[in-house]
């Protein structure tokens, strides 16, 4: 089915059909800016993560900006990216089943494409379809460095791991994807630098090991918009892969600085539009943007720029809204953003972004979204 | 962009690409003949509610088997049922903006179109697109029974609404919206027979008062999937507005019956399919069905067939599973069935039905998903 774009460019904001997902160009760009500025005083590489965005247009911004390339977590997203002109695309995650295998393999035609491994099946696998499509494929071992998700145990089951890599045709060892996903959402300061002091430590004795026996790590990937300043002044980290920097999220935001305070160094850019639709019953006001418009997995989204009122439950179509009583600020028809309290599931509901300046609707993006593989 | 489907018609199950959205077409048709038979019985219509699955085709299944139309919950759903030959649409819900309310209005051309309002302003609005495009809609006055969403207050400002509508060109008063959202998901059967006694107990006050001043109520809607019996059986309800009841998903499954037992009158017949990833990590599978695959705003979904492994965490492409020590039983490829802690918004976040009957594909159905409006 066809899906039409809720605005045209040039439109006031407020023309714009709810829900609908806006983007601040401003902001956005701030955000952007500000991590290449930082990742280049930290004198590391700069690979953000597409799985926030999904779009190649905004990836496209981040290597303008000094990003090497990007990373994204499954294929389906590297389609997107190189059809959309990336160039450098890692797929930080493993991948399995051979349909899968096939386009990632036929994408390393057109750009560099590196994946990640954490099983001899998954070795096996990708080099029978890198060598059918005669192709390359860059490999990081993937180590768990305290997510408990995937990737081995650091040290010597890492190396084992590599000398398959290695002695595999059509795969090149690249090095190690060592992202601490838990850390990232520690609401204390010194809760996340240790967290990240582990898995640098890990990450520094499997490529002490490594190093050797003969395997030099180009690429070590690691580091989320929570904790890329531990990972980028590690001196092991060589690539951060953060990528909710762009947006932040409500979420994020709890997170706290080393004086206790909310984290400040991005800002929100991303909101979910949406309209009041009844104020029928008291105390409340409800809107258009439920389950199917903002993802709920990490709370409910915050009301930006204004604290009369306070989202407190979703259903498919409805969110609702406490106001105070006697609250006459919010009529049908008036038009609230909400702050998503987790970005990268909430513009997965969404086929387009929405990018607006000041007032005016200035772009429309599409958004690779879906379940896809 | 393109969304292939993950499958072809005729292939084998295993297959498919994962994550997909799988439907037991042996199941989903018993579901959908239960509760044929079951309003039939009661002596009162049925509506069943699209929002749940979003598709036509699944609508004309419904009608095919007695229903007399389908609602759905918001614009883009009620084009989606006339576009895909859908004759009788109520939106089961209010309607606020221009736009949509001309795109409502123009559907009215090809299906007798419903739709609900809680204010004067609704009425206004709604009255204007329909002169605009000279046609007539039905509309029904929601009035709140319980769940404190939308809806005026039964009775007396039911009554004031009902006489706007009926004076306003291009409307026609139908009848009330009453569904009672909170009370489904009640566990207890007593519970839940208590607060469906109360919404009735709501409606027929309501319903009293209008007919002494002249307005009769065609259609009184409401009732789910957890409730449906007591307002098929009131007396007073005429249309049963369950959706969920074709999919159950986890968190109705939970409801309990007259005995405290689990309810088990519908079967499970949605799953999200999916493939274990890694096991690299000790006592954990990892399957590539996480957050954008599968709707955790009621609860982790549920392992169908298998209770050696349980779904715990949830991050955006990963879904993480608890094994017992030792566990053998999931590898690296495997395929897995979960079934969702809630049905619809994780069908909103698929292109496609992948329908199987045993162990083979049979049936590709696209899903109109979207936040659109």
């Amino acid at each position: 089915m066809t899906r039409h774009p809720p605005a045209d460019i040039g439109v006031p904001l407020t023309d714009v059909d709810t829900p609908a997902l806006l983007v601040d160009l401003d902001a956005l760009e701030r955000n952007l800016r500000h991590l290449s500025t930082r990742a280049a005083s930290l004198g590391v590489r700069l690979r953000p993560h597409a799985k926030t965005h999904k779009s190649p247009v905004l990836a496209l911004k981040q290597i303008a900006l000094g990003a090497i390339g990007a990373c994204c977590q499954k294929v389906s997203e590297a389609e997107a990216l190189v059809q959309g002109g990336v160039r450098d695309v890692l797929v930080s995650n493993e991948v399995v089943g051979r349909r899968k295998l096939e386009r990632l393999a036929a994408l390393a035609r057109d750009a560099r494409i590196g994946v990640c491994v954490d099983a001899p099946e998954h070795v096996e696998a990708l080099g029978s379809a890198a060598r059918s499509y005669g192709v390359t494929l860059d490999v990081l071992v993937e180590i768990d460095v305290g997510a408990g998700r995937c990737g081995v145990e650091p040290g010597e089951a890492a190396l084992a791991l590599a000398e398959i890599v290695a002695r595999t045709k059509g795969l090149r060892f690249r090095g190690l994807q060592a992202y601490h996903g838990s850390a990232q959402h520690l609401r204390g300061f010194e809760e996340r630098r240790a967290a990240i002091a582990g898995a640098v430590e890990k990450v520094r004795r499997t490529t002490e090991l490594l190093d050797r026996r003969g395997f030099h790590c180009e690429e070590i990937g690691g580091g989320g918009t929570g904790t890329y300043a531990f990972e980028g002044s590690s001196g092991v980290y060589t690539d951060l892969q953060a990528g909710s920097y762009i947006f932040m999220d409500a979420d994020y935001a709890k997170n706290l600085d080393k004086d206790g305070k909310p984290v400040h160094e991005f800002e929100h850019s991303l909101f979910v539009y949406a309209t009041v639709m009844s104020t029928a019953v008291r105390e409340r006001a409800v809107v258009d943007a439920g389950l199917k418009a903002v993802s709920v997995d990490s709370g409910m989204p915050r009301l930006a720029g204004r604290d009369d009122a306070e989202y407190f439950g979703a259903s498919d179509e409805h969110g609702k809204l406490k106001v105070a009583p006697g609250n006459r600020s919010l009529a049908i028809g008036d038009k609230v953003k909400l702050i998503p309290g987790h970005c990268d599931p909430t513009v997965n509901l969404y086929d387009w972004y929405v990018g607006y300046r000041g007032e005016r609707v200035e772009a429309i993006w599409p958004i690779a979204r879906g379940p896809g593989a």
